[in-house]
């Protein structure tokens, strides 16, 4: 069974959450430079959100790019990712709507912890299909971004009973830790279509 | 003509389907556990849902992968299919808001056995054009899974007028049953790309 | 360049307009038979739409099928095509919600006449890239189906002015008569696959 | 890494913006001709908005054409032009509700600048993967659309504290330019399939 389909199915639930978080975004309440300004949170809240699916979409990009063929148990686990990553409208909303009070902002971040974890097992389905040796057990390496990020919310998650605006700002903070391309990846392909060095 | 086309409009739809179900969750009244904890019966519906969505969109990939060809035929009983499928969100909301009701349970499930139905024209359609030889027929066998959820759904259909939520119980039951990935395609691709036994 | 995303790009459009359509339809006021028989026009007001959908989508499939390549114009035509379309739930909308009152049953009927007129556009502009000998021209043959619609919608806007229904059922009608999926494009393919007869 | 999921993942965003856009329209207040030409100018900034996702659509595809590979920086320079495109339906939204208030229209012509620099910054991190011999900067040539838009959108963000309706003409002025398909990069690929000429 090839992957074909898997990728474009998968494009296109992103690009709906991707687009439809950015349109939920409510019209200012008077057309002026405050009104503008009110809105401010909500757009820096949206603006986290699409990062978050863009680096999803990116780094789903690159891990099934070195995919051989998928199974049913792949496509659960992909199907899994994307159900988290579709409920990103929902606990952004809530958060921003509540003014970031605190249950909200464990949601989202438990949300975001959620698709850490799915991401995970997709790759180590992805990894059982090929083996160990396949590539993209080789170019994931130690994987320590993959294994730290879960370590980073669930911190998060323990600020967000101290002060929830410190959560958020740990959220973002793995978000810009991820923003750097997963070069690995990109690395491996470049050298494997090189063919091995020496 | 080929099937490319029919899977990325397929594949479109579905996503669409998928996501807009999800987003059609109401954030809580009130920013606490308790406004989460109201949510859950929306939530566990929508669940439900996705899941049936996510069960129709991994069986058509198994089953237009062992498609030939497609006709006019094919194409307007898979456009039949996408009509009830998207038709899901409405039956679900309708469900939802009204505390499952007897009538939009009983609604929920029609939508579901159309779908079924509406899947199996949709299945002889394709072995019909490829003969009950080719690969697809050979595949699904005696398809004990096809034949039985329709009756499954008509029991589900009958209990409304005991407990709607029972209905809803029978439901889960037919999507527990498909859940279990349709291995009979799948060995009979490694089958058919090993050669044949013996 | 090469047809491929322009297929891609319209498969699109043409899953949201078809998928959001359906999502418009308000859940039942009571949930009860009566509240289901309630929203049963806006119903079948959706359903033709869903079917001047599918019939686009399936003609559109056909047509660009035998094309070879595309150019900027083509790209156009094909956009003022998505355009008229993308405006079938707008004027679905405003005829249903107006319990089918004379204007807007005119606009849904101009919405129709502007998309067959933007589709035959799109045809010419494929025709005259490949020529009068080339494979698309050869299939439509006199095009009998795409000259005589413009003309029943005509009619039917006329209609509009005597009783509004008879204007839908005039729009239903053109609807059926294209149901028929196109036999001249589809048999034209199999005989080109076939070879010259003789 | 080939650029075959970036073009798949833009048209799936470009396609949900397009026609979300569209979908905004609200139904005209009352059933008549009077309620239909309340809604014109509603109407008439959604075609400039649909209008300018289309020349975007168009020109992405162009240019990707003409693309070797994607790499990471790439990636992200793309989701970069697709977070302005997505605001487009906001933005729209804003200056339409507001009546074309100054702000509302600032607002708007800095969304369509945000979209355009991004569009650059995309097509330089293309060329510069491919070098300056490659297709796309021959294609380009001096690419003076690309570096006029920018200041004609300058001019139009000044005569919004004039008069924002003359801003909004600006802004039409700049899709006319565009409206013309990028016949250079056309031309370039039909002379390149020919072969050199001489």
């Amino acid at each position: 069974m090839n992957k074909n389909r898997l990728e474009a199915f998968s494009d296109g639930v992103l690009a709906i959450v991707i687009t439809i978080m950015v349109l939920e975004l409510r019209v200012p309440p008077e057309p002026s430079w405050n009104g503008l300004l009110s809105v401010l949170p909500t757009f820096l809240s949206y603006l986290l959100s699409f990062v978050y699916v863009g680096i999803y979409w990116n780094n789903h990009h690159h891990m099934i790019h070195l995919a051989d063929r998928v199974n049913g148990a792949i496509l659960w686990a992909n199907l899994h990712l994307l159900f988290w990553l579709s409920l990103f409208p929902f606990s952004t909303r809530w958060m921003d709507e509540s003014g970031f009070a605190q249950v909200p902002v464990l949601a989202y971040g438990f949300n975001l912890l959620c698709a850490a974890v799915a991401y995970f097992v997709l790759q180590q389905s992805l990894i059982r299909q090929q083996g160990r040796q396949g590539a993209l057990a080789q170019a994931l390496g130690r994987d320590w971004k993959g294994k730290t990020s879960p370590l980073i919310y669930l911190a998060g998650l323990g600020l967000c009973f101290v002060q929830p605006l410190l959560a958020v700002a740990t959220y973002t903070v793995v978000a810009l830790i991820w923003l750097v391309p997963d070069r690995r990846v990109e690395h491996f392909v470049i050298r494997a279509q090189q063919g091995p060095p020496g």
